[in-house]
């Protein structure tokens, strides 16, 4: 199995990336990495370390997609980036999967327009995961990649994130929820109360709405939404979060008998900064492209990028990708049936 | 003024409501406050108390709208409920503004079936507020009243929102700001695109496109989305406010040391918890109904009710539903103009 890995994008590359292949490297034992961007920096990066170099291969690449490029334009016009080659060897056939930490809208745009939709697959999406109280996560889909959706696109993204939960995440039923404004059926916009019905035809595990306020108490295991409201949905959480944290340590911070209190709790308010902590969780998938794309988080350390490697190795184990086109053919022949049997 | 008050509405009804009017009579001298419910029970809840009962009058109703009542049916079928007389009294000029804290939806059909649209106000919205991390607070438009929005939509709460914040908020100049899932012009859905041109060319501190995140943040005085989004957000908020208090308390008690360290930071603490204390914010307005209609949280206790109050009386005297009707007014003569003048 061969995994892409973006050596140049993200916050810490390539020293994160470089720490995380090889660590990848040394624990994986059935896997080979594929590097790409600058081969000096790179190969002096990797000099560092020891590990079994026969199952490394750099590729230089001589330019880099960056966080302030229009995603489109970077994948047009930046041929020779190392976000770009990656992305065409899993297009190849030369790697199974790319994992990269850079600009989120290029990957996005990159899995769509280098590596490709799987057909009938009408809007990949993007499935970044919510930590939740009970030290578990919650899948969402979509988490950004699409702002306007058609009841049609959340079934795809409810399918598609179900058999990614099964095959890389080991859950073995898992809960599909909508996330909405209440708990009952026949609340929300027109486009959920819509893909509530069909939701409801699907051979999934659909618990039915669950409420914002919900999902971090690990009230579903995916929560489906359009795009636009799951960036909502991810932001306000991260946000919050980092908020309350900050707030906590300036009230720590506020009085000598506090400050003497947060000495005896820092060990065990440690555990609770682990619970926010990204790099356990490795990355988001965009899934209904015909290749694993990982988009690791822009400030991965080299936990996250090897944990995002991970994720790429089980992606490709479960043969997700197989799965989904047999979940969209199967159901593009039910919906044609339907339109038939609608006609006579 | 008078203000009509739902004796019966709400968790802590009418306990706190009853504790809530008391205060609010002997705090401001120039309000009169009629309460709805079962006199009885209210003159034996008011009888422990001392203020001028001269302030005071009580209508004796015989139902009650519970939170699992079916808003519109509840309106239209419980027409001796505390909370149906209170919304006449408004709709007749008997008060100037209701204050309830019962079902919110019920309460939001009651402010459009009972109390009646401003003429022209295609949509009403509600406008709860987020507490922000410097002791301030973001008004969310529409906080759920609308879970689908066209742009016009969109356009009335950002005006009807931004009078609201000047005249009972006090805030001098408030910024506007899109809820988007990036700051760039062109990002997000549609719905926010369209919204986006039109907000620029009205007379509002207009700040653009706002991120989930930074709401917590103080980024903006008035957020304006459609009402699903708004309830996401807010959810989202409340939610994992919650949790991470939640998360905070069992860390503390997960050892002897944090124990003995919780002693030491328990009054910082506190301060902490009262940035979520939703009772020194008062209720959310709906906004683009023909009079004051306050929404107190369903767990409002006596200081959250008189604060209502207090949000009802500056309601009043700030003009806002004269205000709203004066920008309707202009906002459509100019929409009929620029209508007529793309035909000719």
């Amino acid at each position: 199995m061969r995994i892409a890995l973006d050596g140049m994008g993200g916050d810490n590359a390539p020293i994160s990336n470089v720490k995380g292949a090889v660590d990848a490297i040394n624990e994986y034992k059935n896997v080979e990495i594929i590097v790409t961007g600058d081969k000096e920096t790179l190969e002096n990066e990797f000099a560092k370390y020891n590990f079994d170099k026969s199952r490394l291969e750099i590729i230089h690449t001589t330019e880099v997609v960056r966080n302030e490029d229009k995603p489109v334009k970077a994948i047009r016009s930046k041929k020779d980036s190392s976000m770009v080659v990656a992305l065409k060897l899993v297009k190849d056939g030369q790697a199974d999967a790319i994992v990269s930490a850079g600009n989120t809208g290029a990957l996005l745009a990159g899995g769509l327009f280098v590596v490709g939709r799987i057909k009938g697959i009408d809007r990949p999406c993007l499935c970044p995961t919510i930590p939740n109280i009970n030290k578990g996560m919650t899948i969402l889909a979509d988490g950004g990649a699409n702002a306007d959706c058609k009841p049609r696109n959340l079934i795809e993204f409810a399918a598609m994130s179900n058999i990614y939960a099964k095959k890389v995440l080991d859950i073995e039923n898992p809960r599909v929820a909508l996330a909405n404004v209440g708990a009952e059926e026949g609340k929300g916009n027109d486009l959920v109360k819509k893909s509530y019905e069909e939701l409801k035809t699907l051979n999934l595990n659909f618990i039915g709405n669950v409420e914002a306020r919900d999902v971090i108490n690990d009230a579903t295991d995916i929560i489906v939404c359009d795009g636009f409201t799951g960036n909502i949905l991810l932001k306000s959480v991260e946000g919050v979060a980092l908020s309350v944290m900050k707030l906590i340590k300036e009230t720590l911070m506020s009085s000598t008998k506090s400050k003497i209190g947060a000495l005896l709790i820092k060990d065990d308010m440690r555990k609770l900064k682990d619970f926010m902590d990204y790099s356990e969780y490795g990355g988001a998938p965009l899934l209904g492209v015909k290749g694993g794309v990982i988009k690791a988080h822009g400030s991965s350390d080299s936990k996250a990028i090897k944990n995002a490697i991970r994720q790429a190795i089980k992606f490709t184990e479960g043969n997700v990708v197989e799965d989904i086109k047999c979940f969209i053919d199967e159901y593009s022949k039910k919906e044609e049936e339907k339109a038939n049997g609608d006609e006579e």
